[in-house]
């Protein structure tokens, strides 16, 4: 019913807004009394704040996974880690979307506990970046802080693009986004690439 | 007094929220009455609507003529392209953020306006990455709209995190992306860099 309910409530947030739907809606297009859904959730904001979260740490818990790989060298572990959100995109790309959105509505006391979930995934990425110039595989040209505000801007972007039942699969788009990363745009031999000229 | 009513505006929807600010309370802050408010816009909607329209279209504008302009190469005009849209957050990033935030309350046929000028920008932006790559300047693994949402992604986010009145300047930040985008984060001679070993 928990996951029911919180289904529901993504769909009509979706389209009439969080501010606009009221508890009400939420059971009536479920065919349930509010009694269930003060059951499971305090509030509404608490609804969000819970959708949000179990979002947030479930994507923490996965990245400390690949983070702690020992096999792993730190290029493949930023590999994983865009596959990691891409991958979301397809079962909670718009419920992300409306807590991204929707942000505002939650209280203070329960944004903070998101916004410090949403810096420890940024901040664990900056630690893998960190270490991956000590280590040589990354180059030290540009301040790991930067590099994961950087990286994170581009893929989680994608939630607000990306179509993953549209033609370009989450492996592709992945790759396209590993290939820039490491590799770069500037052609280092221009004007020599058979296959242009 | 147009521009008075939309800094007016863009405060009071950064602190209560679009929703939640009337008319009332914009005009009672300046001091004027409903009626000069109407003189020069039809509603709040059509206002957040200015406010976003203006911003894009300044920005098509000025891209524009780093893209006419015939003594730069691709990668100059990349740069500048760049430049361009960090150097608006000092001044427009408050502006941005909102309608960015609030765009659900634009009506259907100002978003669609919106919309297209928006994606008019990233086509520009995609169209000279696929100049850049048939001269040989860009190198061809990834396609030309996969980079492009790619780059805006990364360099737009930064509206919600870069502080412009920081340690990092403006121009720090550009280059950093600039050198992300150009040369990758994969270091070519790993283990020989002196400074790091």
């Amino acid at each position: 019913m928990r996951d029911k309910i919180i289904n529901e409530s993504i769909d009509l947030f979706d389209t009439k807004g969080f501010k606009e739907t009221s508890i009400q809606d939420i059971v009536d297009n479920i065919g349930v009394t509010k009694g269930t859904f003060y059951y499971y959730f305090k509030s509404k904001q608490e609804l969000l704040k819970d959708i949000h979260l179990s979002f947030i740490v479930d994507l923490l818990k996965r990245q400390e996974e690949i983070i702690g790989d020992s096999n792993k060298n730190n290029y493949d572990k930023l590999y994983d880690i865009i596959y990691l959100i891409i991958s979301r995109i397809k079962t909670h790309g718009k419920s992300a979307r409306i807590t991204f959105r929707e942000m505002r509505h939650v209280e203070e006391q329960h944004l903070v506990e998101i916004k410090r979930k949403r810096e420890e995934f940024r901040l664990n990425l900056e630690k893998l970046l960190k270490e991956g110039i000590t280590k040589g595989e990354f180059r030290n040209k540009v301040e790991p802080d930067i590099l994961s505000f950087a990286i994170l801007g581009m893929v989680n972007r994608s939630y607000f693009w990306y179509n993953p039942d549209g033609e370009l699969s989450e492996e592709e788009l992945v790759k396209s986004y590993n290939e820039i990363l490491l590799n770069g745009l500037k052609n280092e031999e221009p004007y020599t690439q058979g296959i242009l000229h």
